[in-house]
């Protein structure tokens, strides 16, 4: 097994703990010594203890002189565990494979001289671009305050999410529905505009076996504080998180708060509605590092406008709707077509009888109003 | 070689020949003695040769005793040419095996009948479903009157294709366009709206090399006789059909005439646009057995609420346009989900940048104007 097999495994670990960490970021670890693997972590639900942790306990004394492959550099800090640094020195590894250096102001660059000064051989990059893929949200979090999004659509071949008349529940079926809850599960947060609540009263929680470490935040985009006290949102344990704009009635919000909503104020758009990035400002300040909208047609269309879309999952359904359906993206202004948002597809694939196509998104030219 | 696997090139062959045999079906023959193939023929660009004709030739004498295998019952009428049935019992060939009898009054089951009269071995429908797709053309035009009908969709990811403001060239890319042109070569014509005439001036031909045989002819559905004398449809030597409500000024039809077109009535719908039904069966009286519909969004539209469409084929760039793009498919009246047209796929595959997703429909329940 190569370097690049061993990181690619330690990848794969980072990869089964997306959305279950934040606010820190899920890593893999894989220890070899003499060419075999003696120890395998990621980040546990919650985020500690640590990947590098992991291994090393799974490693035991087989880790002295071992190589430890880790997907972002190693913590040089102490939060709420001690530092991995510490950990690695202390196991007496012999070399360390990093494929990300940690934006993280407190690490970046801290925890590499701390082992190379204690005669480690430290080696950076390897797999950096897959690593930065796996780390997007908590690199874009630190980076720019705001959380990865992913955009999700689900929708008849011709884009549509409910008939004239408002029928829309079930446009795909249970296979897509499946991995749409999987898709729930690897994001720290689903969110859906008040009017997709009133629509479909939808649970918006990963009902699936296998990802019930940390249970995902739903949040409600909702301007108007239109949220109904009866939705089935409060049926729940996950946290449910209610963004609105400030002003309401104290009672209103007090019954919320009642029923076990956080309220999150956000500032008002033009429009009336909430002002997208502060939206996404304010999620990301609570530590949402990936974030899932599921509509509706206007906020998806909102944040895609305002270029704070980094991904698309679009399931289409087997079936045509028409001219006169309700598309599930709303007005984007596009006027000329440098303006549209491109789409660089990275997966598609069957999801039941629907197709799931995964993109992601380049922003167009700024459109007019 | 097994009996299907010859069957399986003889349907090759036949698919080679679609659009261009119009109004005959078109048929592939393969002739295998002694385990080899000895002579090969698909019904040739005008309907003429046939495929047995072609097989024969090439075999010679080494026909007497082999085994032909041909996608559609012989003919046994003299048509343009002498009967396939007389052909096949002159060369002595010993067995023919058949995947599909020929609806055609003048044949169905008379050809199979001369040939076993003749002591030929005769066995039909080996992957019968597979000619019957082959030729799904042919035998809605003999069995309903009507031609199979493709539409043809090139739009955004979100079912758009044009602007707001009215930009739509071009959406998909060069490699959507080839693959467009190549489906136009396997169609007997295509139809635009006169709409799309006058937005996009359209050739509406097939640029490619390999399809110089029989041109496709190509059908502006025109009630309003809008088409300009200046169309560039009028550049090129295929047909140019112009379908047009009766009555318009004798003066206008003229002048189209003269510039080559030939003008088909057709009845009113109500709405005011060209009753559909009656627009498809007279393409069909005039011979065509394979229809591609290009557009716009209110013809395809028309024809898949009358049942009219068998076929989807679906170019999808990855852009996206947002809800205030023209959408691809005009109103289908749809208000319950169960009457949307339901989509079977059947390929899914690159075309560029963008993809093709082909499939079969399958109507919905009726939905109301």
């Amino acid at each position: 097994m190569s370097d690049e097999q061993h990181m690619r495994a330690a990848l794969s670990l980072a990869a089964r703990g997306l959305g279950s960490t934040w606010p820190n970021p899920s890593v893999g670890c894989v220890i070899v010594r003499d060419g075999r693997v003696v120890g395998r972590g990621n980040t546990r639900p919650g985020g500690r203890p640590h990947a590098e942790t992991e291994a090393l306990r799974a490693a035991g004394g087989r880790a002295r002189g071992a190589t430890a492959y880790v997907t972002l550099e190693p913590c040089c800090h102490w939060g709420r565990t001690p530092p991995c640094t510490d950990a690695l020195i202390a196991a007496g590894v012999g070399r360390v494979v990093v494929a990300l250096r940690d934006p993280d102001p407190r690490v970046d660059g801290i925890g590499l001289k701390r082992l190379r000064d204690a005669g480690i051989a430290v080696e950076v990059g390897l797999l950096e671009p897959e690593a930065r893929r796996v780390n997007e949200g908590f690199v874009k979090r630190l980076s720019r305050g705001l959380p990865m999004v992913t955009l999700k659509l689900a929708t008849t071949l011709d884009g549509r999410i409910a008939t004239r008349a408002g029928e829309s529940q079930w446009i795909t079926g249970p296979g897509a529905r499946r991995l749409a809850h999987a898709l729930r599960g690897a994001h720290d947060a689903v969110m859906a505009g008040s009017g997709t609540v009133l629509a479909d009263d939808p649970e918006l929680t990963c009902r699936l076996p296998g990802y019930a470490g940390v249970p995902t935040v739903r949040v409600v985009a909702d301007a108007r504080l239109r949220t109904p006290l009866a939705a089935r949102l409060f049926n729940s344990e996950a946290p449910a998180w209610i963004a609105t704009a400030p002003g309401h009635d104290p009672a209103s919000m007090a019954a919320l708060e009642q029923r076990g909503a956080e309220l999150i104020d956000v500032p008002r758009a033009p429009g009336g509605g909430l002002e997208p990035r502060a939206l996404l400002h304010a999620l990301a300040a609570r530590g949402i590092t990936r974030l899932m909208v599921e509509g509706g047609a206007v906020l998806g269309a909102s944040l895609m406008r305002a270029g704070l879309v980094d991904r698309l999952a679009w399931f289409a359904a087997p079936s045509l709707m028409g001219g006169d359906g309700l598309p599930g993206l709303a007005s984007l202004g596009v006027d000329r077509l440098a303006q549209m948002p491109r789409l660089a597809v990275t997966a598609r694939r069957p999801a039941g009888d629907a197709w799931l196509v995964e993109a992601d998104v380049v922003p167009g030219e700024p459109a007019p109003a």
